[in-house]
């Protein structure tokens, strides 16, 4: 099967790596492209930022939506995710949605550690929406800019464990999920550190997405991630044009 | 006091009906302006729709930020409202939110009855994410299209009381608002025909920013609200670049 | 319009005070009429107090009913409210409710500073009744009784500040309602060392009730504020008595 | 032991039977006393009566509170019942509260099968107050004033088992609390109907205080229920005033 | 009456003290008899013993199932409670969701103090089945072992205490469940240091059976609990066999 | 990599149709065994028979537990689940569990059709268990009871697409979990009826199995699913003996 990772973001160093860490764990048989956003801001924190993501990320959806078997959206924010859903027959998955259900088949709660306090309100909201806040044991951030992580993973790996330390000890935490797609790289490392299980969402998206392809499932289309309508766009790029020409 | 009242589609007859209503019980101190989306799609009736819409939104409030003492995002889904309250100093309100907190002063459950029956759990989202599970008795579609609103009035206000009888003689609502933008014109033909207060979003997001500016608070900007961090953007709008330029 | 404000307890200097908040931010055009309550409690700390002072409210709403376009009950428990919406045929806001209801508009969650700590439990109750949990970051008691906010506000002051600024690091509150009528005198100050937006229910109450007669909505009467059924009620004074008389 | 059991409404027949319920089911070591509220509404039907009865039923407790060694208050919305545990050393139950933590023992969910429909939001809130809302299946009217209850029993023992085989077929009950005091003494009849476990909670309250008081546990005074601040009342009766004094 | 106490593990030091927990608060009329499992773990403190001491608890209720009037499981883990109203016609009740329901007729929010650390994810579990989230303050851990409180009372007094004071102090708890049989004896000794009430689930179990007896109600049998269905049992000890026999 | 998929009833035949369908969707590399519990009831259909089933479930993982990269119990109930996290390394899948997470990945919300209505308030249970209240639309029971799937398989598909279909039509449900895995043959033949996705949780288990083997994650060991204490067991099977003892 073919998947199509997408960075929401427009660095592209950090889309490199996802590709690493996306194709790590892929079966044999699963091939993996990854792409950066077209347009749009250098790393996503905050919800301006991730309203201008999740366009881009749609875009490249759209684009893409009849070349593929599975998307992949590698953005904690799971930007434009249940938009992917409407425009594409085959299974979307965000970064965040699959470590959470990921989380789950391996311990009563889990905690997310991610990059710096302003995120934690939007993933307090993500929690909500899909339904977690009895498994979620706490949101923590580290302190880390997105784009720091690279620059000094050690770094990283160090603030990560010092929170994901205290979500065990204090939070009831028994999993840990890495609350950004940057931090993935990092997840055998802190794994080994705390002794306890750590998700890298991308990784976990790549592995759920096998996993429906190969049950031979897919979104619903009834209603929520029903195909856009029949309706004029002004504006727009062609891709989008298209989705809701008939 | 200026107010920007934003209509996220591009269907300029709504937005000039959008902006009747908003001057129709604005205090005579206030100003009101109303503007289209400058692209996107003619209206918006699911989660691809509205991703893009919420692009063309934040763009309208990024280019005007300085100039208005408060903006109203007049969508039912509130597209892009919380990018917005990153980007303004000033008040931000969207019509659904606004819609359902004016209910909770005037009823013990509120019921909200939109258009298609696509939006359905687009609101139930949206209710979760404002925390009003319990003061929500139910949402309920008219099955009516956004633009089939303006085309017969008279059909629209029939399939409104249908459904708003439901949910008050069923559901245990107690007031009923408007789901949609282009429903807000009928508010008091509805509430004439159901005895319960019917709320258009629009016009209560407009009390509520004299409200808010009356009172002299704004929103907060400690957190999920804090302006945008200093960072590149790719390829956006200049409006949109300055935003996190400094 | 006209609006009687309430404050439920029988300290006159206590109801001058809420006068002065109450005015000082409503429009040229409205009135502001200020009642202590007839009988009962010096001050509002408790469930039995709370009781008598519901009572006295009520007796307070009967015997105006006719007579104001809206009315505030200005006690942080809200005693009365729901018994005031049924005889009143007016708008009728609690500062609790409506101090919450405006921070929803400014903030992804906000916490209450309240007086002693035995309020906390009560004030748990409240935020459930008006299904704000998922909106509430915390509740917190500065320590201080409700008649020594009075005695010494430069002590308030402090309190409160220490107490709001322990919900903003710690609980993810990004602003604040205070909690006891008492305290909105000094909510400009509290504000000016915060940062964040502080919320005196009376100032808010005011604002909403303005906001609700501008729109021309008022309390539901189909169900659980209908008015009270015809009926007769032994040894209460006489404005009650009218209530339910036909 | 000797229980007091106050029927908050002033109508001496409903209170003459609702003794007998209360001493039928109790221990032959338990004498129960049972007094109408010295003044107020003949039956509580709504948010204005019950403020009226929990003042009156608080004065009551307040009047008799060195004399028992356990308070029921009998009406269906437990009125004041917060404020006697304040001002009483001595276990105080509500019989809703009695009757939905029995039902709890014997049942999945519940469900609450009341009088007019103007209750039913009450008791959606009060099912809130104790955190029952994953227990209680429905609350249903019966369409049945609380006076009407005694006039005709055996049209309220129709109108009861209609409504309770609808929760019990539709709504997932298993158990049935009766949900007026009124309702009681048909509960032997209404469970050998439906064939499921009917409560009157004024039984469930009685055999409760006993259980309380048989075990040597009480109300604790450490916050939510402690006993009142010391303080002066204005107006208020001479059992009243002798609460907060010291 | 008699009630079957079923102590769920095989320590017959253990069932021993819980047998005179249960008697010292029962009716001179009610009879109590202990029994320990008949196999399996010499403690619960896990899923895995808790699996097997289910089956070893439905066991000698099924065996006994004719021969008492009411069953208690005392095991803060209520191993088979549910499995055991099956095959009962009579009241069974478990001794943490007893010791939770009494705790509500005291406090606004109890906690639970309970042994090994593992135990607390299973108390939460519980505490959600029984849909006690908002009346449970906090479940903490003394960090004590089962088979440890009876080795060390003193020193076990010492930890529950320190636990409950932070319960009480820090969590908003204002009664305090004692979370494991084996802590049941200690309980007016550590209710004598606290100052606030202090439940042992067997106690408050026989109490709540002689109320459910004395009110003459019992499990209800039309859904969850309804009897097994006719069925053939492979392997299973006779007295099971007979549970599902016609 | 070898999975263990444990029918937990005693019905052979159960067994082989539960093992086809394990295999059907496996990859190439996945080696499937497929056993009954060795004692036991034929069906599952109730709180008794679950602790029963559990507990012969549990003794089969603790048999095995070092021959398996991962075990799925198969039946809809998740009997001895968290038990069998305990004494495993590795991945435990339930297909209740595995069934909703996989449904949470292509819907809204999802509804469960399951077998005979007594499982209704058990599966209520279990989706609070696993914190899916908000994704759940409803649980409903086709009538049939675990025998008869396999005996009129034709009924069967049309009594699980009615009820199905009501879920769709009136709950809002966007997906069909099959409650039970006696249905699980019939999954594509009742999603080829609907046109959304139906989900069989053994397949789904085996393919998450396979994911999170992949991925390289197992159960955390912490808290909730630590291993068994060291401990006496009486009169148990060696197997599980063995378990807790060092």
């Amino acid at each position: 099967m073919r998947i199509l990772v997408i960075n929401p973001n427009t660095t592209g160093s950090m889309t490199e790596a996802i590709g690493v860490a996306a194709r790590q764990y892929a079966l044999p048989s699963t091939e993996v492209e990854c792409v950066s956003a077209p347009w749009g801001p250098r790393s996503i924190e905050g919800h301006f930022e991730e309203v201008l993501a999740a366009a881009a990320t749609v875009e490249v959806v759209a684009a893409n939506r009849k070349d593929f078997d599975a998307f992949v959206i590698a953005c904690y924010g799971d930007p434009g995710l249940f938009a992917a859903r409407e425009i594409a027959d085959v299974p979307v998955l965000g970064i965040a949605e699959a470590s959470m259900l990921t989380a789950c088949t391996l311990a009563h709660r889990f905690s997310v550690v991610t990059v710096i306090p302003r995120i934690v309100p939007m993933l307090h909201d993500l929690v909500r929406r899909y339904g977690m806040e009895s498994r979620c044991a706490s949101i923590r951030s580290s302190g880390l800019g997105v784009l720091e992580l690279d620059e000094d993973p050690a770094r990283a790996v160090e603030e990560i464990v010092a929170q994901a330390q205290m979500a065990i000890d204090g939070d009831g935490a028994e999993a840990i999920a890495l609350g950004c797609a940057g931090m993935g790289p990092l997840d055998k490392t802190v794994q080994g550190r705390l002794g306890v299980p750590v998700i890298d969402g991308v990784a976990a998206a790549v592995k759920l997405c096998e996993a429906l392809t190969g049950y031979g499932v897919s979104t619903s289309k009834v209603a929520a991630f029903k195909s856009p309508e029949e309706k004029e766009l002004i504006g727009v790029a062609a891709a989008l044009q298209e989705v809701t020409a008939r």
